[in-house]
């Protein structure tokens, strides 16, 4: 199924589905990453796109690439990754859902599945990423939760976390925190590591068991996108600061040097999750709205976003 | 180190430990059960008590013995499990748990370790016993939650589970829901199958993620103490209720007429975790009592605990 570049009656290039007899649907996903080399196909190992090919080609007979709103690395989890596939078959929405649910493995699900029109891209009409990123901050670790926390025995502020990330608000230049070489200073970079980050918060929770000498630290971040290893690293440092071997006004230093060898290394991947994606026409549900203050509406880029 | 019955001045005879130069120490463990056949040592399984032995030999020397509150079969959880032990080690309770933390596997971790007084027993002084049954009821099922829930696909009504499990509280004969064979009539029982349930409660929980078309049940309950596969059975059979497809008159049928093969098979094992073991003279912190009401001290049972 191969994408191509069409002209509307009103003269505006679209992206449109080569073959008549199928549609595009969208695939919201949600996996835990642990047992995945990532979202994207690569040759040989299991990731959520090889999976979702073999189930898409047993259910419509065609393996149909499927591409990603964001990347996510190896171990890192989903609750609303965005992908879309142009598929052919007969079956309307609710039963190929089913249908593919039925046939994909534990640790992969689709929550849910439209058909939209041929111009949707998951990745191109993304307006914003959301991540979330959950630290275990307690003496012992939990065994119920540590398949998708860091667990950090040091004790953590959370005013002192708060008042570090507060300082990623707005348009910057994130070389500091990004991975594959891209905040490597003299380095010449094809791409932009602009990104306009639109709300950020840390939320404190306390476990259901009474008895737990811990808390959940979770940190959330809105973005119209994100670079390499972006998230994770921004946790990494803001741990420094949280448990008061680093202050804020460091943390705002090395984001202004945009150099990534001042930052720490990133934060191990099983506590990030792509939470959620947004796009045009689509309302936040109020839920995130309350939870994030309110990401004024930002313009979105066309680079990669990943994490 | 055997346990062996002795005289106190007083007269009373107590159970006390046999090495002077070792101590009792009350262990509160929390594990994830997946990978573990069960808390109970198993020649050439891997339970908690082995894993626990093996530490315990790593840090002092000796594999000693460790007693649980209750028996966890293979694939339930613990958060609130008890465990007694007598420990020759010089190390004081705090060093002593996190020399243990380091060397116990991740799926397995020791929360609190304090030394207690030589007659403390983590099974016969449980005055009660607390699980937890959690419920995703939803069309599509939870990467992140599957490893701790039942996935329900079938739309579930909480006042129909709650108006079913209403019917357990107090003393009653629990045969029909109880497991090993010790709800079958007319075989000559040697253990008791009466049980006093102090509280029951069923709770209705949103996860966080705002898109999630679905919903966790989670069911709790405590009792003086409980039947092999007690709490997996009642849920499976409330579960009936639930779904429209018994009613709460027949849940109460199948409890009156304490004939095991009355009930449904018991929910799976993944779902349930021995959240909490209570003690004379431990107060039960105000969070749970909240959620549960608040059960009536009712009396202990001698006879082993599981479910």
């Amino acid at each position: 199924m191969v994408a191509s570049e069409g002209a509307q009656p009103g003269g505006l290039a679209v992206r449109v589905t080569a073959d008549a007899s199928s549609r595009r649907v969208r695939l919201d996903l949600a996996y835990d990453g642990a047992a995945f080399f990532g979202a994207q196909v690569q040759s040989g190992r299991r990731t959520v796109g090889s999976e979702l090919s073999v189930a898409l080609e047993r259910v419509t007979g065609r393996a149909i690439p499927v591409t990603f709103a964001g990347r996510t690395d190896r171990g890192v989890h989903a609750d609303g990754q965005v992908a879309h596939g142009d598929v052919a078959s007969p079956l309307p929405d609710e039963r190929l859902l089913k249908a593919l649910n039925a046939v994909l493995p534990t640790d992969l699900a689709i929550w849910r599945l439209q058909t939209v029109h041929g111009a949707f891209h998951a990745r191109y009409d993304a307006r914003w990423r959301e991540y979330r990123y959950q630290v275990w901050n307690a003496p012992v670790r939990h065994p119920a939760l540590a398949r998708q926390v860091w667990h950090i025995v040091r004790s953590l502020d959370p005013v002192a976390l708060d008042a570090a990330t507060a300082r990623l608000l707005g348009e910057h230049d994130f070389a500091a925190f990004a991975g594959q070489g891209l905040g490597v200073p003299g380095r010449v970079q094809v791409r932009s590591t602009v990104r306009a980050v639109h709300a950020v918060r840390w939320l404190v929770r306390t476990p259901a068991h009474p008895d737990s000498a811990g808390r959940v630290l979770e940190f959330r971040i809105r973005a119209n996108g994100f670079l390499p290893q972006m998230v994770r690293t921004i946790v990494g440092a803001a741990i420094e600061v949280g448990s008061g071997k680093r202050t804020p006004e460091w943390f705002e230093s090395v984001l202004r040097r945009r150099n990534r060898a001042l930052a720490p290394a990133p934060a191990p991947p099983q506590g990030l999750s792509l939470w959620r994606v947004g796009y045009a026409g689509c309302d936040q549900p109020s839920a995130v709205g309350a939870i994030l203050a309110d990401g004024q509406a930002g313009g979105t880029t066309d680079e990669q976003a990943e994490s």
